[in-house]
């Protein structure tokens, strides 16, 4: 199939860019000594995650039970689960399976509560204690990791340290300070694990906009997700390129008026996402100077330029979503282009792994 | 399966609610003369599109060929693709094959240059003339309907009338208005056609929100699509009340800290979408003081009234969407309950029919 002949909408992967991400990205690690666990919640792809394996990184991390279900039996064999998993009937059957694989397992916890049931499924496996930053989601106050972590190591389960993801750096002007605030939280998480006694081998951060000021001195392992895409997120808040966006949703133009351009990508293909400070619902990664002024489920209003011809009917465009993880998870495959050349479909194997 | 060993996030349906819904707006349009063409965007389900039809649909509506596709193969024998749709070399097969189905079928159009490409694929298809009447997305100025439906004529397409979408009814008090406006577009936009001696039989409108004052002296066909489910759009435009509301995402607190508590539910399970008017990310059916203030893939944060006490980890919420077509579109299925008995799964069966 020729790039010409893809549907649309459909997103599509320029491999030569994000393969140049992957490296960059394990090269950064290396150089500051610090171990990689990319996040597999923005990709959700076995040949994705081989090639971040395969450039360096340890292992991977992933959102949910059902999504690491979907990697272990891809052969991925060390996972952390970098969420506060609450083990109800459902998701012991998940972590029975899980377990069963064979893959080395961590799991995210931030209360006694949720590591009883843990301790009670999956006797005796590896937690990271969860700590807040300053994102204001999950995670304990740092200073009262330590008192959880003995609480867990009592129940039996495998305290290996502490992770925060440091989500705030998701504005303008935020990344410099996000990462000054992850290091602290997880200095004082990690000496607070000490004062009782309890080793902390890993101290896991990162986030693709803060990880550039990631502090090694405290740090120990970086869990980027977005870096492998790069999406209007990042562009926007200068943590991306638009050369470094790997990943957009080809759009065919379906409606033009004078200073618009209306595409067949909305929301079921880019996701809703439109954080306040974002300038549009999207990009246009070929041209920088179009903002996505609205989206519905299946319309892409553009306001174009008047400082370029704007396109016609029939045309397409490569439209650069706002959050990628969240366009990846509606499609059920990549396309995957060398150049104009279509080289693969990759399936989006954890699709809908929610659980 | 028991309510209480759902897995979670999960989308779940009370059929109680649902029929209600389907039966009122049937009754609606009954009682004012109008056809009832609902839009099948909404739930993506041929179960449902059944008991629409049974109620007295005279159809569906859909927004892509593919969708139609869905449910033509499921036994719908009336549809209406609701867009300016652009018949590339991919879509020309969907077409192909959707006549082959021998549906009877009508296509969106608001240029002469799309037009020409459905006179090739699909000679002698009937279109509806697309016009805007405030929402400034796709549709042509009402008042040259008829030249381009002179246009079409000539091509030999079986032009039957004209088609909007008020979309701006979508903010707080505009539902009336909007509905004004829909009403002096096609009342134009048909006035446009007959101009041109074109019959103009079919005069279609219809938003959830507007639809309560659709001006039965113009329009001759109601294209409604939240209604079925309802969600936190129309409760807070007023459009619906919360017991209207027959969809829900089954969520589970992982987390609580004063003031907050943490659910299962992301925007991985309920959409992204947040109109600069909401008041929140979601709401809780059960809690409608309660407010989804922060929403990330895996999280959502939600601020408690002190008015009353806070859950506990591992309670279940009823979390209600934003917007229901785009949580469903997440989702491979709909768990359906009586009370708390589980009943049955509707597949999602044009879930990601984007083309």
């Amino acid at each position: 199939m020729n790039y010409a002949d893809l549907p649309t909408p459909c997103l599509v992967v320029d491999e030569a860019v994000l393969d140049d991400n992957v490296t960059r990205m394990a090269g950064l690690a290396r150089d500051r000594g610090l171990l990689l666990r990319p996040h597999a919640k923005t990709h959700k792809s076995p040949e994705l995650a081989r090639r971040q394996l395969a450039a360096g990184a340890v292992g991977l991390t992933v959102a949910t039970l059902s999504e690491a279900l979907v990697f272990a039996d891809a052969g991925v064999d060390d996972l952390f689960v970098a969420y506060p998993v609450w083990v109800d009937r459902h998701r012991a059957d998940l972590l029975r399976a899980l377990l069963d694989r064979g893959a080395r397992l961590t799991i995210g916890c931030d209360s006694a509560e949720s590591g009883a049931l843990l301790a009670r499924h999956a006797p005796g496996v590896d937690v990271l204690v969860e700590v807040d930053s300053g994102h204001r989601r999950s995670g304990l106050p740092p200073a009262e990791a330590g008192t959880v972590a003995r609480d867990l190591v009592r129940l039996g389960l495998g305290v290996r340290g502490v992770f925060t993801f440091p989500g705030h750096s998701y504005a303008p002007g935020a990344r410099q300070q996000a990462a000054r605030d992850e290091a602290a939280a997880l200095a004082t998480a990690a000496a607070s694990l000490n004062t009782q006694g309890i080793r902390c081998d890993v101290v896991s951060g990162g986030s693709t906009p803060s990880l550039e000021y990631a502090d090694s001195g405290v740090v120990t392992e970086l869990r980027p997700g977005v870096y492998v895409f790069g999406d209007a997120q990042q562009w926007e808040l200068g943590a991306c390129e638009p050369g470094q966006v790997a990943l957009t949703c080809l759009a065919t133009v379906v409606g033009v008026r004078p200073g618009f351009v209306v595409l067949d990508g909305g929301s079921k293909a880019l996701g809703a996402d439109r954080a306040p400070w974002a300038t549009g619902a999207g990009r246009l990664l070929d041209h920088p100077d179009a903002r996505l002024v609205q989206l519905s489920e299946h319309h892409a209003v553009v306001a174009w330029s008047d400082r370029e011809p704007p396109p016609v009917r029939g045309d397409r465009l490569r439209v650069v979503p706002n959050h990628v993880c969240n366009a990846v998870n509606l499609a059920d495959e990549l396309v995957v282009v060398r150049g104009e050349e279509v080289v693969a479909f990759w399936p989006v194997a954890a699709r809908g792994a929610n659980t």
